[in-house]
């Protein structure tokens, strides 16, 4: 080589570690020749798509040589009545993965920082390095954030602040007048982003809905997702509601054709489909209901969970139950990277995939 | 507002003016309320897609809740094989905007310097712009890249140069003697894109493939796109080739699902259909002499294309001209932001689609 090219690259590049995603089935089934897996990883949406969402990109494929619409006008329009907001407060993104980036493009440089919890999303800090920032991580207060800590660890130099309800990997949320007392902490020039990846499955009193709150604060940046309740994960559609201002400033870093036309298609299809989204939260509940219940009677500690997932806590490394549960054509996966080297994050699916990973894990704690 | 979030955001970010695509159907006919519009403004495949494509497309659908594969597996193993180079010399992008993004964002940061041409891609100053470093832009030759005064303007600073092989929009090309002599001259610790998106439909002697190159040049970055010539504009997927150390760098910063499932299974299928390329460079070539010759008999003077486009010169503003052909029901592409304001870039269509647009043209010029 007649240079060392990833000394070449960025400081920041160089030591980045990218995100490493849930094994794909095919892949399982490759390497160890199994016929039936299931996937349990990645928090994907188990009812299969909306069959309206089917007949919608059917009708799509006529327009495959064509550029998606660069400004997803009538995916705009059905998010802002659904939202109560202005299109021009929405910014679309390639999954929700790419709208953090947006953001953190848009905000942060080397000699910036930005705040975030231990245990919180992974994307947060491959986002924040990425763009050469300081990232300042707080520790955990019983898997969730601690929200008094994150305020008091802004420094001049913060301008994000990361907080996710529910979190993934760990399912913790916090309420609405948990959130609302950490915003009069936030000095106005530090912008809060609410990643509610997982929002439509949380439930309970003084639940938080970011996009209520945005009247109120300037500085806060709600961001979503058709990835998990929505069942749109292949097709990569998320967005940021913010003010115009933040908005506008995201939009600039935005590619003009982040969103497939697939993606716009679906997206705006299955917001007409709310039985479908019902669907998905019941069968979700049911399915916690029965993971839970299947964990307690294995004697496995879990992590109360707000989401489509349970964090479920094993004695010792969890890798070893996590490659047996493999052998046994079930992919979980394995948080060691999210400081959690004795989890293994269980997606919550079907009653009979639920059924299936509690009898192979079964199995595997008993061989 | 509580502070002003636009003065907030990077330096870069405040002064990037988005890329604007090209006006969609739709839009045009909200607009006009206008019934037959065509466009051939975004040099979209006018061949509609490969019956190949939308027969995979359908059995896709029923994995629309699952995450693409991250790693693109297959489709790199189908272009690994077409292409001979390693799966691990490819980076997968949505869309080929995606990778040369990625490229500057792993490259180049606050203190760094690109070198790209007058009337270039317009996504290489907005990547470099969105990324706060700086642009050296020189001037163009006959409308193409004047390699000798590109590899002139590099500074220490400078850690990539931007070329395109054909290049969008100017349609110019460059040939592999020259592009030889032009490396010849680049530092070894200099990266060099070669973006070859239109490549496909440039012919002629001593024609430039950068990847018969890669194994020559470890600064060589090539860049190529399914949208065009492979007709999957829609699904967003284009890819880069480099030696894997550069392969690495950019495949830190990509997000793990940067290509979604459609554009992954659309692509790897398309590879399989090498006539439906055959059939749409030919469309492409008889198209290009048809509006050549109808352009000629105009009296309009036009750039020699390499690609699937011509960029037509007009006396004055060809924006009174857009105009006129947009009241027509066409579509085309104003080109001021090129510094090209007497320019129209015309995309190459079907041969009643060319035809459509000349009588448009016609109509307009005479009134």
């Amino acid at each position: 080589m007649s240079c060392d090219f990833l000394a070449l690259a960025n400081a920041g590049i160089q030591g980045l570690h990218p995100y490493q995603a849930g094994k794909p089935i095919e892949e399982l089934q490759r390497e160890l020749g199994l016929d039936h897996v299931i996937k349990l990883a990645s928090n994907e949406n188990p009812l299969g798509p909306s069959s309206k969402v089917v007949a919608a990109l059917q009708a799509a494929s006529a327009d495959i040589c064509r550029y998606p619409d660069a400004n997803g006008f009538e995916l705009k329009a059905a998010l802002s009545e659904r939202l109560s907001v202005l299109s021009s407060q929405l910014t679309l993104g390639n999954g929700s993965n790419d709208v953090l980036d947006l953001i953190a493009r848009a905000y942060l440089e080397p000699g910036k920082s930005a705040v975030f919890s231990q245990h919180a999303f992974i994307v947060y800090p491959i986002a924040v390095q990425a763009c050469g920032a300081r990232a300042i991580v707080t520790p955990a207060k019983d898997w969730g954030h601690d929200l008094d800590a994150m305020a008091s660890a802004i420094e001049p130099d913060t301008r994000l602040v990361f907080v996710a309800n529910p979190n993934n990997p760990t399912g913790t949320c916090f309420s609405a007048a948990a959130f609302t007392a950490f915003m009069a902490k936030v000095p106005s020039d530090v912008v809060v982003v609410l990643d509610e990846a997982y929002i439509e499955y949380n439930s309970g009193e003084d639940l938080l809905d970011g996009v209520n709150l945005l009247a109120q604060y300037d500085n806060l940046i709600v961001t979503r997702t058709f990835s998990k309740a929505w069942g749109l994960a292949a097709l990569r559609v998320g967005y940021a509601i913010a003010n115009e201002q933040i908005t506008d400033a995201l939009n600039r870093v935005r590619a003009p054709f982040n969103v497939n036309s697939f993606g716009l298609v679906a997206a705006r299809t299955v917001l007409t489909d709310d039985d479908y989204l019902q669907r998905g939260c019941a069968v979700n509940a049911t399915g916690k209901q029965q993971l839970q219940e299947g964990l307690a009677r294995l004697g496995i500690d879990y992590i109360p969970s707000a989401g489509n997932f349970i964090a479920a806590q094993f004695e010792g490394d969890a890798l070893a139950i996590y490659d047996g549960l493999l052998r046994e054509g079930v992919i979980v996966r394995p948080v060691g990277v999210y400081q959690m080297p004795q989890h293994l994050r269980l997606s919550i699916g079907l009653e009979t995939e639920n059924r299936f990973l509690l009898q192979a894990l079964t199995k595997v704690l008993g061989s």
